[in-house]
């Protein structure tokens, strides 16, 4: 389907196409799910150059910069990473099928407990072209249709791409769909849409998820705000928490595994403080600290904190320390201000590790690693659809498991109640 | 707390509280929480006289009649069955602290994903007392705090029920909270805690779960609502037949897995719609038709339908009737009109079968038996919490294991990316 034709389709039809593609999808086999991916996977690597025209277009058309820029851009590298990504989907087993429990009751009805399709799964994002193709492929292998709701500025790139996989011969219509990204209006209709999208995926800033958490009447996975903390215990290995502190926060700072706030056992603060802030500051990073902590690191350009500060997720090479008495005080003072993310303690006491670990209440607790783990890639998973800040239905890493409901199938011989 | 002082506190205050018992009921041991539940049951045996005088308050109160009133009825026999019920779920296993998964990475991390409460569980119910005691002793179990709302009718028998369970030593202040029944303020507050309460699981009409799922901003587990249908393959025992549609529509009408449709396979009608019309009639059953099976029916008093029949629960004795060209036409109709509770097919053709199992996109499904197993008890779970017709978290009855969540617990020797 080419571009002008897809802007002729309201999102109300997009999404009955989708809805009608779901049933469908659910009954493919394993064999027919991969044999699409793979062929997905082989259409990209050899419409590259189409994929590359249309990524320079929203490249020129963007004032994107830096940073911003970069995850925008496409090269022949990228896109051949892009297919790669596909083709490991491809070779993951396919959890939909599975029996998750099965027992027979005393009066002969038989139980089965087993893995399906979710069914219609929405999915809002930025401007990296490369999630419209990992989501899609992670949909398709779960049996899953998907409603794609990319930035603007990746529009051209991303119904390249749609176009791509959409045309790949055994695709249903409507199992991949993409929404018109210029007008707030196509994520309105999505997250309205009760009755035919059964979850929303909003992968964005905090702004898009408050904004999709308090609007949506369709169950939302809420992703990715990390307010991630690293806790430096009294009898910590301080090589090993330098190692950590500055892995954490500087590796990749856009990110939402990044450390934002470092906490400080009170009795290694008057060591600890000023020889961290010296190497943050040698980093690059911006420093803010507690009345202590300035005081510890006197001479250095530590930046005030207000309450805010504790609360903010800087995404940026900035970082604001404290002192705390001990563990249970760096317990509390996480359990207040995270956003449940990933959060670590550097430690050599087993007791205080146990007790951090069972009592801090985020998705991921680390003794004695860095945050920036909290990855499907890393975690093992293979592929990644987002990690969820929430309790129901995943928290963490998530990905095809994920993307899966269950129903009970239920066989007997004319049992009644 | 007597009523007078509970009314003094305000909802936001009971939800802080909820939220900080949450974090002391996480950390209890299995042993402290079934010694709790063992003292709860015993406190409720022990003070039948002042629930029973409660009751009788509500009663007296109340302007219900009938099925109503019977179900916001409390006798000593009743409130022994209540006691029972706890002390059987402090019998099942604890699901938490259970891992789910574990395993090391090649860089040494060693990963595991346990078992942990939800947080705060937020109920909104109906006027069945006994509700309020279920539901909170599932809470205590799974180390969840609860605030429930129940139905200003039995407002009198909730509050002294919550004040015979908080006053059990041990129980931490805030673990079972009861919000003020007399106005709809105290829904809206519970709904729109986002970051206080982790769950809302509305258990009542539709209109509530309308209302809640579509104004909620803490996450749903949408319950209840069920538009169940029976269809009869062309091979099915007849007499098989008889029964389960007899059982499924009549036992009890009003509950969520009452069958309220009814399929017929075109090869089979004209022997068994007259006579299922005629036994349903027998049985008090008000009996809607499509056109072929009013002409099928020719003589018997069988009404009409609209398409609004299609999609309603009658929750009464009363059932719509259509025949169908076959299997794939049954599936089509229940996959368009059903709420996605619990569908059955009586069928000899095992192939038949297998493709309504697949197909019919339910949380329960059904070969040869009555849709009325689909519930806690029947599945074998010791207990319900309320059956989920929505596909994110839980699917189907769902009690203990349900009421949890997960976090990712990682240990490693300094390990950064």
């Amino acid at each position: 389907m080419s571009v002008a034709q897809a802007r002729t389709v309201s999102t109300q039809e997009k999404l009955q196409r989708a809805r009608a593609a779901s049933a469908k999808l659910a009954l493919l086999s394993t064999e027919e799910k991969n044999a699409l991916l793979l062929a997905i996977a082989d259409a990209i690597e050899t419409r590259e150059k189409g994929i590359l025209a249309a990524n320079l277009e929203d490249i020129e058309n963007s004032t994107l910069e830096g940073a911003m820029r970069d995850r925008l851009l496409l090269t022949p590298a990228r896109i051949k990473d892009m297919a790669r990504a596909v083709r490991e989907v491809a070779a993951l087993p396919d959890p939909i099928g599975e029996t998750l429990a099965e027992w027979t009751k005393s009066n002969g009805l038989h139980f089965r407990k087993v893995r399906v399709p979710l069914g219609v799964v929405g999915i809002i994002y930025e401007s990296r072209p490369n999630v419209t193709v990992d989501t899609a492929v992670l949909a398709l292998k779960t049996g899953n249709a998907i409603v794609l709701r990319g930035g603007k500025e990746a529009s051209q790139s991303s119904q390249r791409l749609v176009d791509i996989m959409t045309a790949v011969p055994g695709v249903p219509e409507g199992a991949i769909e993409l929404l018109d990204s210029e007008t707030r209006h196509s994520v309105h209709e999505l997250i309205k849409a009760r009755g035919l999208v059964d979850v929303i995926i909003p992968r964005g800033g905090a702004g898009l998820i408050t904004y999709v958490t308090e609007n949506s009447t369709v169950p939302v996975i809420e992703t990715g705000a990390g307010n991630c903390h690293i806790f430096i215990d009294e009898s910590a290995d301080l090589d090993m928490a330098d190692r950590i502190v500055l892995n954490a926060k500087t590796q990749r700072p856009s990110v939402c595994n990044a450390a934002e706030k470092l906490l400080v056992h009170e009795r290694v603060a008057a060591e600890y403080v000023p020889r961290m802030v010296q190497k943050l500051i040698a980093a690059g990073v911006e420093v803010r600290g507690d009345g202590k902590t300035r005081s510890l690191a006197a001479g250095l350009p530590v930046g005030d904190t207000t309450e805010q500060d504790w609360y903010e997720e800087y995404l940026r090479f900035c970082m604001a320390v404290a002192v705390v008495a001990d563990v249970d005080e760096a317990i509390a003072h996480i359990n207040k201000y995270s956003t449940r993310h990933s959060d670590s303690i550097v430690t050599s006491d087993e007791s205080n590790a146990r007790k951090f670990l069972r009592q801090v209440d985020s998705a991921a607790v680390y003794w004695n690693a860095s945050t920036r783990f909290t990855d499907g890639g890393e975690f093992g998973m293979g592929a990644e659809m987002g990690i969820s800040t929430q309790k129901l239905h995943c928290r963490g890493p998530f990905a095809l498991a994920e993307l899966t409901s269950s129903k009970y199938v239920i066989v007997g011989t004319g049992q009644v109640r």
